[in-house]
């Protein structure tokens, strides 16, 4: 059975409230062994509050580092300076206790006692007060993996969108697109649906840049220049590369299409606006690049409805549903690790 | 009742079918007086093929510029030079049926004869080829008319999305983008949302350019630049604008809220993937600026699936939903002509 590690995020903010309420979801339920990982007082009584058993039995750093048998549902006890943590307002205290769960979850994983890591969301800024200067979750997983290089995939409902261009100015997008950058993150997609079963001989659609995909050359020429040389180099290695596609009607007419196997944005929110058009929940974010399986919300902190009840109470769903892509990648995996399957272990060898 | 037209488009793609389609349609029918512009010949064909009944009245220029009763569903012949169009394959012919459709049908909504029309697609290459050399439909549209300025508005379902830019590169959004031309933008929304009575005291949503609307400046500061000080201008003037929000969350929260009143967005896929999610027939393209309603399919002349039968037989469900946007939003106008409707006008006087 898939075991699992839930990093629970920032205490201040929803991760410990969604992490419990998750573990508890019928839909993930005996779908997985699921350690959470975070302070054991904050999540009791989260469960308390919840009215839920806090039933996770608890896992020492010793069992950790063994290979005696993992509960079904366990928690891995990460102190956090509680007395120095309100609910609703991130800290430097909340921020350090996001990356101390961070970094102790992950180790399990690089030992290859978890087969894959599920985030809760962390804030940037408090991150970096608590001495974290990482530009995002991602990175910081990337530094604590040695990962040279990772790749963001949104995996929801029938859609897997990968992004060629993530967290820059728009105005920078079509520098920063190259043809060496984007043959990459071809290479990244045929990788993932090799590993990950998904169909190795399926589509890798490119979308185009510009409106109308430039339109042959009206409006910008990044097609021509750049996408096109890209998708041909991708073609010569194997890879069935397609497009530059319109984005527009490619989410109207293809994208919905489960044949397809990845579709390749080109920048974060020609990406992200269709991934996440099904709302919370719709889609997980699955980082490609890391030794093992990583999957997370595709939401922030919301330090706004963190410990509220009624109306305000957190949605879980978001990660319940990073919480199921993870568990079928990693079954989809068969549990090997994932080090020599990116492309760049492969070309630093 | 409204009185609207329907240009047919380029008779070597798909609108003559749809357009023969469209009027038959139950959600269409007895909804509005309904002229066709186009060859009779071409038209009569399709419906035979159909195996729809020609019953349109045929509908003089003298009718036209008179004041009589128009029929519930009638014909202006636009003679084409029909031996010269092959179905399925543009031409300077097929371009110039194209035109002389579209010249009859606003000279008619031009003089007050009809209160709307509704654009079957046509091809630009074959349009200039034909002696038109606009960039697109709507500024052929907006030449015929004075129009000195003009904006698109998608409607579809609970989502109204206006676009700042439209058909420029990507690379050159953030320079096109200025306070001056946004704040313009969100005058025409606040316009839209009076003279349309969608509730002038609705909220003007508007979208940040970068991810994460550039994240406090971490990744781009047109958010601070450019967009909150047009924002500032619009309050300034009483337009309840608010904003700007990072578009990928948007959407998939707020975009749906039927409460609010307008979206802008910045740069054609921004808007453009949302709005088109629903697929064909989700989303209308209203032209704001014009002094009539007009609205179009969002799709081109699929020469491809031109007098196809089969799976490959066109699908009327765009035409049909802009000719259902063009009589509420006529009715919405109250027939009146819409010349000083728009902040252009106003401005120049």
């Amino acid at each position: 059975m898939t075991q699992l590690g839930i990093t629970t995020g920032d205490p201040a903010g929803i991760g410990p409230e969604i992490s419990v309420r998750a573990a508890f979801d019928p839909l993930i339920r005996g779908q997985c062994g699921l350690i959470l990982f975070g302070d054991e007082a904050i999540l009791r009584a989260q469960a308390s509050v919840l009215n839920l058993p806090f039933d996770f039995e608890p896992v020492s750093r010793q069992a950790l580092r063994g290979t005696g048998r993992l509960p079904a549902r366990g928690i891995v006890h990460v102190p956090a300076r509680s007395q120095e943590i309100t609910p609703g307002t991130g800290s430097q205290a909340s921020g350090e206790a996001a990356a101390r769960n961070i970094e102790e979850c992950t180790a399990a994983c690089l030992s290859g006692r978890l087969d894959a890591i599920v985030t809760a969301p962390l804030n940037k800024k408090f991150l970096k007060a608590a001495g974290y200067p990482f530009p995002g979750h991602t990175e910081f997983l990337g530094a604590l993996a040695g990962a040279q290089e990772t790749r963001m995939l949104f995996v929801g409902g029938r859609q897997r969108i990968l992004l060629a261009t993530i967290h820059v100015a728009l105005r920078r997008v079509p520098d920063v697109l190259t043809i060496e950058s984007l043959a990459r993150t071809l290479e990244y997609a045929a990788s993932a649906l090799r590993i990950f079963r998904w169909g190795a001989r399926k589509t890798v659609a490119v979308l185009g840049l510009n409106p109308h995909a430039g339109e042959e050359g009206l409006f910008g020429d990044e097609e021509s220049r750049i996408i096109a040389p890209a998708i041909e180099r991708a073609r010569a290695s194997g890879i069935r590369a397609e497009g530059p596609f319109p984005a527009d009607t490619f989410f109207a007419h293809r994208g919905q299409d489960g044949g397809l196997g990845i579709v390749v944005a080109m920048y974060h929110d020609q990406g992200l606006i269709p991934a996440k058009m099904g709302g919370i929940g719709g889609a997980a974010n699955v980082t490609l690049g890391l030794p093992y399986v990583r999957s997370s919300v595709d939401h922030g902190t919301a330090f706004d409805r963190a410990w509220k009840r009624g109306k305000l109470s957190p949605d879980p769903s978001g990660l319940v549903m990073a919480t199921r892509v993870a568990v079928d990648l990693a079954a989809r995996a068969k549990g090997r690790r994932l080090d020599w399957a990116w492309p760049s272990s492969a070309s630093s060898t």
